[in-house]
C-alpha cells in the first residue's frame, strides 16, 4: 500500500490510494519538440492533474493531484489578499438575468457565454436566471445595500468560487466551461484609491506568480480591445510560456463608476454630497495551473517549484530479499518522519507549510517509481537500499538537475535532512531564475513588419518589444494577419525604456514599444 | 478608521472597513423568549453574519464575519478529512439530467428540488444539465473511469462545493436553495471496510462539532424514512438548539452497491472476480453555523467558542483629551501586538491559529462599541484608559460570565498577555460543558403518549428518548401528530443504555428508546 503524507491517526485504519493508480496511469508524454499541445495534454494526464468532464460539455474534474496544486495557490493568494485588509464573502451562483443587461459593454461581452437555469423545483421559473460568468453585477447589487457613506469606504470583498462561460474550443486548465477563481470587489470614495487598489492587486498576482509559482510575468495595461467588458482600464500579468505563446494569467480591473451607476451604489461623501462609488475587481483562476505547467516541465513530465508542490519528496525503498524489506521500510518511516517536521513556510509565514513525504512501498519495480514520481513534479526522490542503509546515506536525485543538486548524490541522512529546507528553497530559486533567463532570452525586439511576420510565422510566437500607432484598426489588423495580439502596454520598468519610434505595421509615429505574442 | 486583525504590509495604503458599518447595523435583537425565530434572525443579521439575498429565490449572501466562521470550520474539518487519509478533488457543477435518474431512490428523492439549465451560449441544449443538489452520480460516473481493481481500493475522495435544492421554506444558514458544504464520496473492495469508513467519518464530525464549535451532538442511525436518497444507512449527529428542536448538524451514508449499479463501477477482486465497489458518501455543510449559533447565542447576539471565533479580542481604547488619545492607541497597539504572537491551535496542530484583535478607534461612544462586539460574538472585550495605562493595567470582560472570567476584571498587562490563551481555550471548553449540561438537563425520558402530548404541545420540543414500536406506520402517525420525528436510533454509548419496553403511541414491543424531537 502507498503511504500518502497526510499524517494517519493510529488505528483509523485504512488510507486512501493515490488515485493515479487507476487505468489510465503509464502513457506516453509526447515530446515538446514534436508536439506542444499534445504534450500539454499528456502532461496533465499522465501527473494527474485533471481529465476533461466529457459528460459536461467543456468542464474538467480536477484530480486529487491538480486540485492540491489549487489548494496552495489559495493557501498563498489568501493571505496576500487578508494582508491588505481583505475580507472573504460568498454571494449567489445565480444572477437574475436582468441584472447582467443593465451594464451595456458588460452584457456585451457576456451574454454569449452565458448558461441559463429557466426551470427549478418543478415549475418554469418567471425571470431565469444565469449561472454567474462572473460577479460585478450582483455584488454591486448588495454594495448599493451596504454603502451609505463615506465611512463605508473603501469596501474591500474577495470571493473564492465557481463560475461559468460557455466557451467553443476548451483545454484543461487554460479555458474550461466551469472554472476555479477568485474574484476581488471593492468600492471606493475616490478614483485615485480605486486606482492605487487596481494597481496593488496587480502587484499581489505578480508577486505570487512570481514567489510562489517561480513564474516570471510582466506587468501591463490592456488595450481597449483586449480590456474587460465594462471596465475603465484593465492591467493584467503576463507570462511566457515555453512554446513562446503568452498566458493573461491574472487582470485587475479599473472600474470606474460603471457598476456604481448601473446597480445605483452611491454615498455621501465627506463633504456631504452624494456620489457613485469607484469600483474595481480582479481576478485569477485554475489557469495559473496550466501557466504552472508550461513555464517548468519537461518531456518527462511536470515540474514543480516546491512552495506548489503537494508531495515535496518521494521515498522509493528498494530491497531484494524479504529480511532487507523490514531494515528498509524502518529506515523510510524514520526518515520520513523527519522530514515531515521540517517547515518551508517563509519566516515570518502566518501559516505552516511542512513537507509532505511518500513512501512508494508498491509492488512495482523502482525504475517504474521513478519514472512516476518524475511524471507527477514531485522536486526530490530518495533511493533507499540496504547498502545505503548500511553506509548511513541516503541517495537523493532532483527532479532538474540545478544548483539544488544534480544527477544522483550520496549523503549521509542527518545531513540530508538538516539541508533539506535550503535544497528545496534553492530549486525554487532556480526554477524561477531559469524561467526569467528564458523570458530574457526569447524576447525580441522588432522593428520591420518582415521580420514580425518571420518571428510569427506559422505556429511560432515569442516576447516581441514593437512599436505600435495605438490605433483599434491597426491592432485587429495585425491579430487577423498574423493571429497575434497585444498583450499590454507594459507598466513602468517592464520590458524595454520608453522611446518613441514608429509602428511596425503602419509606420505611423508610436511613444513607446508595446507587448506582442500569441496567446493563450 | 477601524484596525483589521489581518496583518497589514507597510505602505499598502487603506485597509477595508468591517462590513457591517452600513445601514443595517444597530438594529434590535428580539429576546429568546419573545419569538425565538425572530432572535435568530435579528442575530445572524447583528452580527453580520448573512442575509437573505432577495433576489434570488431562498439564496443567501454570506457576509465576511459569517464566512470567516466558515473558514475556520473548513480548516479544521479539512485537517481531520485528511488525517483520515482523504484527497480534495472537484467535480463538475452540472450533471446530465439523465444521471440523476438512474438511481431510483436517488431521483425520487431530489427531483422536485432540482434546478435545470435549459440554453446555454445562447443555444437550447440537447439534454439539460441539473445544478447539483449532490454529487453521487458525477463522481460515480468517474469512478468507473478510476477504478479497475481491489488496488485501487479505498478511493477516498472529498469535494468543497457549493450545492442546489430548490427548497420552498429557506432560512438562513440552515436551510438555502444554495449552500456551501463537503461531500466526501469513497469506495472500498468489501461492504465492512465502507461501514468501517461510515462510522469514522461520523466519528469525525461528532469530533469537530464538540471539539471546534463547542457544540455536543447524539451520534446515531435514521431510520428507513429518514435517511438519504439512494443509501443502505445513514448515519447523523443530532446536536440539541436552545429550544429544544433538534439540528442534523451532519450525515454519513452507507451507499452499499446501489451507485455502484446505477454507474457501473466495477473492480477486480483480490481472488480474480468482477464486483461492484462498495461506497459511502458524508457531508456538512454552512448549516453548522446555523446550530452554532443557535447552541450558545444569547438575547445580546452571537456568542462564538474561540477555535472558530474570526476576531477573537476586541480593544476599546478610552479617551476624553486629545493628548490621552495617542497615549492609549499606542498601548492598545503595543498589546495587539503582543497578542496576535499568541497561536491557540491545538498541541501538535498542522496549522497556526494566531489571534485575531481588532482596535476599535472609531468615533463612537464606548457603550456603542461594546454592544457592537458583543453582538458580534467577541470572546474578549479590552477597555483601555489613561488610568488603567497608569497603573499598568488592562480591563478585561469575557462575552459570557463563565469560569474563563466574570465581570470586568483588571489586569496587569503582562498578566493578561501571558494567560490569555489559557482563559479563552477555558471559555471554549466552558460552553461545550454549558451545552452539555443543557442537553443532560432537558433531555426527557417518555413513556405515556399523555405525557408526548403535554412535552411537545404546541411549539414546544426536547430530546425525548422513547420506545418506538420501529414500524414506518407508526414513526409517520407521530409525525403527522405532533410533528416530532425520531432523530436518530442511537449508537452505542449515546443515549440511555438499551433496554425493551412499550412504544410510546401503540404500546408494542420496542428494543430501545430512540431519540424524538421536533426539528429544524
Amino acid at each position: 500500500m502507498l503511504r500518502r503524507m497526510a499524517k494517519q491517526k493510529a488505528g483509523q485504519g485504512k488510507q486512501g490510494k493515490q488515485d493515479n493508480q487507476g487505468k489510465e496511469a503509464g502513457g506516453r508524454i509526447t515530446p515538446r519538440a514534436e508536439d506542444y499541445p499534445q504534450w500539454y495534454q499528456d502532461v496533465v494526464r499522465e501527473a494527474g492533474l485533471a481529465e476533461p468532464a466529457k459528460v459536461v460539455k467543456g468542464c474538467m474534474v480536477i484530480r486529487p493531484h491538480g486540485y492540491a496544486i489549487w489548494e496552495k495557490i489559495q493557501r498563498d493568494l489568501d493571505g496576500r489578499f487578508k494582508a491588505t485588509g481583505h475580507q472573504n464573502a460568498y454571494f449567489p451562483l445565480l444572477v437574475p438575468e436582468s441584472f447582467i443587461k443593465r451594464e451595456a459593454e458588460h452584457v456585451e461581452g457576456f451574454a454569449p457565454e452565458l448558461a441559463v437555469v429557466t426551470h427549478a423545483g418543478g415549475e418554469k421559473l418567471e425571470e431565469p436566471y444565469v449561472i454567474r460568468p462572473t460577479s460585478e453585477t450582483i455584488i454591486g447589487y448588495y454594495f448599493s445595500k451596504w454603502i451609505d457613506s463615506y465611512r463605508d469606504l473603501p469596501l474591500l470583498i474577495n470571493q473564492w468560487a465557481n463560475v461559468m462561460r460557455w466557451e467553443k474550443r476548451t483545454r484543461l486548465f487554460l479555458r474550461t466551461t466551469e472554472f476555479l477563481w477568485q474574484e476581488g470587489h471593492t468600492a471606493h470614495a475616490t478614483h485615485d484609491d480605486a486606482e492605487l487598489e487596481v494597481r496593488r492587486m496587480l502587484d499581489v498576482y505578480g508577486d505570487h506568480a512570481e514567489e510562489l509559482l517561480a513564474m516570471p510575468v510582466v506587468r501591463g495595461v490592456k488595450t481597449e480591445s483586449e480590456k474587460f467588458a465594462g471596465a475603465l482600464q484593465s492591467l493584467c500579468i503576463e507570462a511566457m510560456m515555453q512554446d513562446g505563446k503568452a498566458l493573461q494569467a491574472g487582470t485587475s480591473h479599473d472600474l470606474g463608476q460603471n457598476f456604481g451607476r448601473a446597480f445605483n451604489v452611491m454615498f455621501q461623501t465627506e463633504g456631504g454630497a452624494r456620489d457613485y462609488v469607484w469600483q474595481t475587481s480582479w481576478g485569477v483562476s485554475t489557469r495559473l495551473i496550466g501557466g504552472l505547467i508550461m513555464t517548468h516541465s519537461d518531456d518527462a513530465g511536470l515540474v514543480l517549484p516546491p512552495r506548489v508542490a503537494p508531495i515535496h519528496v518521494a521515498i522509493v525503498p528498494i530491497f531484494r530479499k524479504a529480511h532487507e524489506r523490514d531494515a528498509v521500510l524502518e529506515a523510510a518511516a524514520r526518515i520520513k518522519a523527519q522530514l515531515e517536521a521540517v517547515d518551508i513556510a517563509p519566516e515570518g509565514s502566518r501559516y505552516r507549510d511542512f513537507l509532505s513525504v511518500v513512501i512508494d512501498d508498491r509492488e512495482l519495480r523502482p525504475g517504474a517509481k521513478y519514472y512516476e514520481w518524475e511524471r507527477r513534479g514531485v522536486p526530490l526522490r530518495v533511493e533507499l537500499g540496504p547498502r545505503d542503509l548500511a553506509k548511513g546515506q541516503v541517495c537523493v536525485k532532483m527532479r532538474l538537475d540545478t544548483a539544488a543538486g544534480a544527477g544522483k548524490e550520496f549523503l549521509p541522512e542527518a545531513e540530508f535532512v538538516a539541508t533539506i529546507r535550503a535544497r528545496l528553497l534553492t530549486f525554487q530559486a532556480e526554477l524561477l531564475a531559469r524561467a526569467r533567463a528564458r523570458l530574457q532570452e526569447q524576447a525580441v525586439t522588432i522593428d520591420t513588419w518582415d521580420e514580425f511576420q518571420r518571428v510569427f510565422a506559422g505556429d511560432k510566437s515569442t516576447f516581441a518589444w514593437c512599436h505600435w500607432d495605438g490605433t483599434r484598426e491597426t491592432e485587429a489588423r495585425i491579430k487577423e494577419l498574423t493571429k497575434v495580439t497585444i498583450r499590454c502596454v507594459p507598466l513602468p520598468g517592464q520590458g524595454p525604456d520608453p522611446e518613441p519610434g514608429a509602428c511596425v505595421l503602419t509606420g505611423s509615429p508610436s511613444a513607446r514599444r508595446v507587448l506582442m505574442a500569441k496567446a493563450y
